[in-house]
C-alpha cells in the first residue's frame, strides 16, 4: 500500500502550494522535488487563494508566524477546503507561545484539515487548548516510547476523532490514526532531531502523498511518515567519517529523491492498532 | 568573448544587491560568492535606494513578493536607474496569479531593466499582459524545443524589442536576446529542474555578469546563462550513487566556484541567430 | 577554559531565540543544533517576549531587517534583559545604510548586550556614530592585520568599554575583549568569507557559549570564535578536489558537530593581551 502511495506521487507530480516558515523552506522545496512533487511558496493575502487554486495540495505551517502571513493561512485554507484540496497543518512550537497556540487552534476552526502533523509536545498543546484532555495525563512523558504506547495510541485517536483529522505524531516511534486505525510506524533515527526541519519536509510531502492519493489519505500520510524515516536510514548508511547534521541534511533528501515503492515497501517497519 | 565575461566577473568583484524570495536567498548568496562577486541582500524600503547605491548591480526577484516588499522593489529599481546600475528582473511565477503577473508589468513599466530572465511560460505570461501577442501563437507549447525554434527566437526577439531589454528564456534550450542578435545555448541538463532555485541563482549571477561587463551588456548575459548550464554539466560528472537533488544543488555551486574563463569557452554550446 | 565552555553547551543544551536574516537563517539553526545547543526562530512582536522568556540567550542579527521586525527585536532584547538572559548582536551591514547604523545604534542604547559580534567595518561604523572615535584613526584599513594589531586591540578594547559589552571583532585575526583582556585569536580560513553567513553562525554561536557559560561570558565568547575557525580549518582538510563554497558551507557545519573540548583545546590558536 505504502509503494502505491508513493509511486502515485511520482506519476501525479502534484503542486503544492506552501505557506511555511523562513526557516527551513528551501528544504520544504528541496524535498517535495526528491519525492516527485512540485513546490510553490506564496503568503501575501492577495494572491493565495489564486495560487492554491492552480495547486492540488495545501502545506501551512506556523513557524515564523507572522501578522502578514496570518490572514493568508486562513484565506489560503478556506479555499483549498472550497475545492476540496487536502490541507495540512505543521503547528511548529505549538505551546511555545500563546500567538502559536491560538493561531493553530483558530486554524483548527476555521479550515478542515486532512492531517495534522507535529511532534507530541505541540499536539498536546493543541489538545489541551481545545479542552480534549482525556488521556493526557499530567504524568504522560512528551516522547511516546514503548512503554507508554497504548497510552498514547488512545490519546492521539481521541485527539483524531475530537479534530475530525488525520493526527500524525512523529518522534521515536510516529503514530498517524483517523481516531479508529492507528499506524505505529518504526522507521528513522534519532540523529534527524540535530537536523533542522525534517519535520516541516515531512509536512510538505505528507501534502503531496495525500493530494496524490486521495482515496487512501490514512494510508498515504503513513506511508509519507514512513518514507521520512527510512530516508534518514538510508542516508546513514551513506554517511561519512567526517560529516555531521549538515551533509546528513542532504543525504536525507538524496534518500527521498532515490527512493522508490519498492524499497519503501521492504523498508517501511510499521504495525497497524 | 565568454571567457572575458566571466573573467570580468572574478576581476571587478562587483556588489550586487537582490530583493529576492526567501525560498533560495541562500543559494542566491553562495553563488554570487562562487562566481566571485558579492550579495547583499535588502528590502525595507527605508534603506533600498542607499543600499543600491553603494552595489553595482540589482537583481530582482519576485518570489515570495508580498505588499512590504513591491515598494521596496519599485525604490530600487528607480535609482539603480538613476545611477546606469544595470538592472535584473526575475518575474517568478508571473502566470500563476494576477498579483505576479501585474507587479512584473508594473515593474516593467516604472523600471528599466537590462535582463528579463525567466521561463518561457513566465515571458509569455508578461508578453501576453502587455498586448503583444505577436509570435505567441496558442498552440506553440511551453517548451523550446528544436521542432518550434525559430518560431521561439522569433516571439523571444519580438519581446525584447517590445521591452528593450535583454530577454533570457531559459529551459531545455536557451534563448538570449536583445531583438537583433540570439544567443541559442544548449547547456545544462534537465535534472536542474530538481534543484529549487536553479533560475533564481542565474539571475543574481546575470546581474553580476551585466555589472560587470558594461560595455558587453547581451554577451554577458548570454555567458552568465552558458555559465550556469555547464555547472549543471560538470557538477553531474561529480554526483556519486546515492546522491539526489540535495548534492546536486551543492555540486552546481561548486562547479561555479572553479569554473574559469577557459572552462566556459570551451564547454560553452551556443550559436548566434 | 575553551574546552569547558564548549562541553558547557553540549552539556546544557541551551535553547537560543534567534531573531535573524532570512539569508542565512537555516545555517544558523544548523549550526546550533551541531554545537549542541538548540534553535528557535520567531520574530513577531505578539509573541518574541514569551518565546524570549522560555530560552537561555537571544541572538539579534540586523541583517534583512525590516519595520516588522525591529520592535521586535527592541521588545524581545528588553525582555531578555529582565530576565538576565545573555543576549548578542550581530550589527550586519551597519555603515551600509543608515537604518542598518541607526537601528544597530538604538538597540545598543535600549538594550544591554552581552557580546557585540561584527567585522571590522560595521564595529567602526557604530562606533564613529557614537562619537567615540577614540582608536580610529583615518587611515586606520579595514583589516586587522599584524601590521596594526596594537592600535586594533586598543580601539576594540576601547569600544567594549565605551560600551560595556563584549566585543569580538573577526576577520584574519580576530579580537574578543570586554576592554579590559583581549583575546588574539588567529584561527579561520580566509576562504571562509566565500560562504555566505558564516559570521550569522558564529553569532548564533555565541549567543549558546554565552548562554551555557554564564560565569565566564569573556572565555566563552573567545572559545565560540575559536571554535568557528578551528571549524573553518578542519572543514578545509575533508574538501575534496571537485568541491567548492557549497561543499565548505556544509564540512563547516560537520566540523562544529564533531568537535570536542579535547579538539578544541589542542586546535586553539591565540594569545592574550
Amino acid at each position: 500500500m505504502f509503494e502505491i502511495c508513493l509511486e502515485n506521487v511520482r506519476r501525479n507530480m502534484p503542486l503544492i502550494h506552501n505557506i511555511t516558515n523562513y526557516v527551513t523552506v528551501n528544504d520544504v522545496a528541496n524535498v517535495l522535488l526528491a519525492c516527485g512533487a512540485s513546490p510553490i511558496m506564496s503568503d501575501d493575502k492577495e494572491e493565495v487563494e489564486e495560487i492554491t487554486s492552480i495547486c492540488k495540495g495545501l502545506n501551512i505551517n506556523i513557524g515564523t508566524l507572522n501578522h502578514r502571513t496570518i490572514p493568508s493561512m486562513l484565506l489560503a485554507g478556506k479555499k483549498a477546503n472550497e475545492l476540496s484540496h487536502p490541507v495540512v497543518l505543521d503547528p511548529v512550537g505549538a505551546g511555545a507561545s500563546s500567538l502559536r497556540t491560538e493561531t493553530a487552534l483558530r486554524l483548527i476552526r476555521e479550515i478542515r484539515f486532512d492531517v495534522i502533523r507535529g511532534n507530541i509536545s505541540e499536539i498536546k498543546s493543541l489538545a489541551l487548548g481545545r479542552g480534549s484532555t482525556k488521556g493526557v495525563d499530567a504524568d504522560m512523558a512528551d516522547a511516546v516510547t514503548e512503554e507508554n504506547l497504548s497510552r498514547g495510541i488512545d490519546f492521539v485517536k481521541g485527539f483524531a476523532l475530537d479534530t475530525g483529522c488525520i493526527i500524525a505524531v512523529t518522534g521515536k516511534i510516529d503514530l498517524v490514526t483517523d481516531g479508529k486505525t492507528c499506524y505505529v510506524i518504526r522507521n528513522g533515527r534519532q540523529e534527524m532531531g540535530k537536523v533542522t526541519g525534517t519535520g516541516c519536509q515531512l509536512s510538505g510531502m505528507t501534502a503531496a502523498y495525500v493530494a496524490a492519493n486521495p482515496e487512501n489519505k490514512l494510508a498515504a500520510a503513513a506511508a509519507a511518515v514512513s518514507a521520512m524515516g527510512l530516508a534518514g536510514e538510508i542516508a546513514w548508511t551513506h554517511m561519512e567519517k567526517s560529516e555531521g547534521n549538515a551533509a546528513y541534511r542532504n543525504r536525507i533528501i538524496d534518500a527521498i529523491y532515490h527512493m522508490d515503492g519498492k524499497t519503501l515497501a521492504e523498508g517501511a517497519r510499521y504495525e497497524v492498532r
